[in-house]
């Protein structure tokens, strides 16, 4: 597949992380445009809302943009998914005619972005062999990193959809209960062990009733998003047996503001990693669901420059999202239009590519270097982290653009 | 308080549950009228559109009831809360005149009950001491029963809302990934060790943004619901470390009809148990948050009688809801209107007032004889388990219903 020429012509660059080859869904508004949706292309904003009541895209379902959110295209059946990107497809097309649609492009210099769709249930996993290992050596040593279930099923909890946020968003540092090993008693107080983890997560946009195959979790994924997991690691210290984490993942998920599909990643996407042991039959891969993407973090203290501290890639995933999707329903468990499935952190092989200050730190007990300045165990107040992911072919590239967020300090707390 | 008079005459007797004094609300339909909210009265059910749209009740904010579910009302201001529950007890007593409401009531024999609210996440706790004490016993020896953080917080996690059901509502045996102690390997296969647990669900009627004080936590609690925490032990065994409960709980979580208001609830309430440890101050006790409710759980085999295997009351909590959701906020969790809050199982000190089977057969290790004939370690295919809850005061009972469902047996898995 080739770079696909538009009228818009920021988006014929090799460089643009928004060509016509992507089309990524967003959600958006002006000072002089209420929230809607809308698609990124080049350094423009397409305003769908404008383009379906000009008549220019059609749906049998009814209308489609009135409301400020994806989950009505969600809805529709996976042939009208495509049909719709098709259409957008074509109209931005060097091809086209662009009279009628060249008002309908606002810069997106210009715009506040909102959160592309309702949330309707948020699942983490945990399912990259590098930041399982990594985790588990510091909490139970090498010898015992990975529990025995991690090679057989992607493991994962819920988590909670409330706080989900759109990059951006500022909140504040969590209080929490907490009991350092050697406090006799635990205290309230505020984490002092913020950490971010670089995730993405997949958007389920089709609702199902009963166990899927791996091949039918993969085609209800609508698209993905970059996601960060913020986690109160003192907080998970000490609250985390048996039932596993809760406020100290409660306090906030941020995510990327643009939906980049399934169908603009198909160009990234890669086999499985070499496995340890045979999955069992329902969740083996079937289909090339793994996507090399490149991702990067970066810290920006309050008064300093950014730092870049982790550099790693999609692909060192161990089980894909339709694989984690396949499980989440084996059980029966239905999933809904709308539900946000965590990869869990994403980290490579190499100390410079693991995604949580946890593992850079090594819990703390090696200090990161900022190779703007400074020094860093788990983040300080006003700390901003800020993900990139794009993946590049021969002449262009697919980015998903920013997911950043600032820990700004923590409130007094209402006792 | 005294038993309120109404001019629905089955509603005044001492033993039924849904007296002029608890006026639960739930949704129904019949052959003639679809899904909408109605109030249940003795034998009958008040029909609240008709009511509303008869101009009977009016609401500054809307129309309240156009849609099938108490979300609309949950959304106001508690005044409006109380005002409505005010304006519907005038409506049914004794004093009014019946003429104009005559019509809009139902009997009960002739409707299908639905859920009453949409579910907009779901957390289930582990709040009842005797039931922690018992589970940990039988994971890790009497010695280390309680894990050390229980003393000091409610242990919770996320569930998942998308399989909460209402009573009455069946469903199929889980599959699940299983591997016994001696299993060289998993295998997936349906469950074995398939459970119910006792609990009461608390529904958050408010949102909130940032930490709850108890008594704000208890302010935003709409009602309360019998709930069934449906569990496979054996997926839960397998799945469950480190990051607690997922597809174990993912099949089924059954709530009661009605929702029994707090309001309804006050003749009930009584105060907090002995503590082992002060709690800290965002936690503590600040006002009789528990409830005086008997409940009863029997199981019904495919072809026998109702066997009643479990005697307990709703006051052998540790926490309490309200307890519970100012945990939940503490990380600044945002609380949603229609939040469902499972108490945790609820068994109290003695052997016949366990709330699960796990705990009634002891991990399977002594099975229960059914009074009515047969045993069981865990449920079988085609059986019945019914909850019960009530209080009663000296001439009023307040009740709940049944809360009920039937285990099919396990479909063909589609691999």
């Amino acid at each position: 597949m080739r770079l696909l020429k538009s009228w818009v012509s920021s988006a014929n660059s090799k460089f643009t992380e928004f060509p016509l080859n992507n089309l990524p869904y967003g959600v958006f508004s002006t000072t002089k445009l209420e929230k809607r949706c809308g698609i990124a292309i080049g350094d423009m904003i397409l305003d769908c809302r404008a383009v379906e009541e000009a008549g220019l895209i059609k749906f049998s379902a009814g209308t489609m943009f009135k409301d400020p959110f994806w989950n009505n295209l969600m809805k529709l059946e996976r042939n009208e998914w495509t049909r719709f990107r098709k259409e957008i497809t074509l109209l931005l097309s060097l091809d086209t005619n662009p009279e009628k649609l060249i008002n309908m492009l606002i810069p997106q210099s210009k715009v506040e972005l909102h959160i592309p769709f309702v949330v309707s249930e948020f699942t983490d996993f945990w399912s990259c062999k590098y930041h399982a290992i990594n985790a588990g050596t510091m909490l139970r040593g090498a010898e015992n990193a990975l529990p025995l279930n991690w090679n057989h099923m992607p493991i994962g909890y819920n988590g909670r959809a409330s706080s989900v946020i759109v990059s951006g968003t500022n909140f504040n540092r969590p209080w929490g209960q907490l009991k350092r090993p050697n406090d006799t008693l635990p205290f309230l107080a505020p984490s002092k062990r913020f950490d971010f983890e670089l995730e993405i997560g997949a958007i389920v946009g089709s609702k199902s009733n009963g166990p899927l195959t791996v091949q039918q979790a993969d085609d209800i994924i609508f698209g993905y998003v970059l996601l960060n997991d913020w986690s109160a690691r003192d907080i998970q210290a000490w609250e985390g047996q048996p039932l596993g984490p809760f406020q100290a993942k409660a306090t906030a998920t941020t995510i990327s503001p643009w939906i980049v599909t399934k169908e603009a990643l198909i160009p990234l996407q890669c086999g499985p990693p070499t496995r340890e042991n045979e999955l069992l039959d329902h969740l083996k891969d079937c289909g090339p669901m793994f996507y090399d993407i490149s991702l990067t973090v970066s810290l920006t203290p309050q008064k300093g420059k950014p730092s870049i501290i982790t550099q790693t890639n999609y692909k060192e995933m161990y089980y894909s999202s339709a694989q984690q999707i396949a499980h989440h329903s084996s059980s029966g468990c239905p999933m809904r239009v709308g539900d946000l499935i965590g990869s869990g952190t994403i980290s490579g092989s190499q100390k410079s590519e693991r995604g949580s200050m946890l593992e850079l730190s090594w819990g703390g007990k090696e200090p990161l270097n900022l190779t703007n300045g400074g020094t860093r165990s788990f983040l300080e107040d006003l700390d901003t982290v800020t993900f990139h992911g794009k993946g590049t072919k021969e002449d262009f590239t697919i980015g998903f653009g920013n997911c950043t967020g600032t820990l700004l300090p923590a409130l007094k707390y209402p006792y």
